[in-house]
């Protein structure tokens, strides 16, 4: 898989553009856990995933974390290079929840070619839309859903994505992607237990009835 | 005011695409409390406000309301002309919220456009960042802040929006501005009396003491 075939709009570059993005591409690989992108600190630019996963989140004053979306096989992450667009005024975090093999394309390129290329302007808007959505749906969860809800669906949306009800991860990881605290999820998950819907050994948690979860997630 | 001094790059429009949105164009007054945009209902298209003030909110099945952004002079609403970008899997509502002239472009029209125009579409771009960033704004006070500090805070915008200490507002429009319960804002409103920071009559509330208002908004 070469980045011109995984690249959406590839063939909508001209030939100068896209000679100008092979000249500067990057290839990088990222160990789960590694933090691609930070806040202010950087204008990473556009990572596009390869292989991976990669988490996007904001961080609260007293270190508290929200998951906004995440990036799977093929997607392009736009605001790890928020700085070439001036009216993005808030700061993501982008971190591996996998191993992760992805293209970095530098802010400026990025940028001289959307200034003059409606293609990928457009290409631009429609990537930025779709991150809008994503966050559209966090507020309408954390509005108007209760906690019971959000990690019912949570462990739902995981068991989908590693396609196993088996799910490695800690109390402490759902609070993080949720916004939450460990002992609030602890706690819920307990409830979740006692009704049968999963099973809770250190360091995993088992989906044991999916239904009851939907049931539960409304 | 006309149009052309108010639409931020009609001087990087060609003279043809100039006269396409001339020739489309619509001009409309909307009464406070008007709806001009009912999510997936219509595609109104994009609104410029001439003069007065819109609100952009969007409703729970159970008709609880939360506010995205508001809307001013010479300000666009993107949202409503959200059936031009596909990616957007949201529906926001707008309403007047003062007595608004408004021109309308419609959206096919601006969408063929931006479809051939870098600079349209860069436009396009860089308002959705900043609806993106309000709405972003809006996370972090949900996630991270408690009612009391975002009631506060509310109202010290109200006040530097109307240039005055002395709001015109119900307790149930609080409510409606941040996705909370007539009783939850009443019972606020009350403790913030209690402090000496507002003083509370039938259908308005007086700040007295704007100073309060910042320490409990934090």
């Amino acid at each position: 898989m070469t980045f011109p075939e995984i690249f959406p709009i590839w063939s909508k570059l001209r030939p100068e553009e896209q000679e100008q993005i092979r000249n500067h591409l990057m290839f990088r690989t990222a160990k789960k856990g590694a933090v691609l992108h930070n806040g202010e600190a950087d204008c990473t630019g556009l990572l596009l995933v390869k292989t991976g996963q990669l988490r996007a989140y904001i961080l609260s004053d007293e270190g508290r974390e929200v998951t906004l979306y995440r990036l799977f096989d093929r997607d392009l992450c736009l605001f790890s290079a928020s700085c070439m667009m001036r009216s993005v005024q808030f700061e993501i975090t982008v971190q591996a929840e996998k191993d992760t093999e992805l293209w970095i394309i530098p802010a400026e390129i990025y940028q001289s070619i959307m200034e003059v290329s409606a293609p990928v302007s457009n290409y631009t808007n429609e990537l930025m839309a779709s991150r809008f959505s994503e966050v559209m749906w966090l507020i309408e969860q954390v509005m108007w859903k209760h906690m019971d809800q959000r990690v019912a669906a949570f462990l739902l949306e995981e068991a989908a994505i590693e396609g196993s009800n088996e799910l490695s991860i800690t109390h402490e990881t759902v609070a993080n992607h949720l916004g939450s605290h460990r002992e609030v999820i602890t706690r819920m998950l307990r409830y979740f237990q006692k009704e049968g819907a999963v099973r809770l050994r250190r360091g995993s948690i088992e989906l044991t009835d999916q239904n009851r979860l939907r049931e539960i997630a409304g």
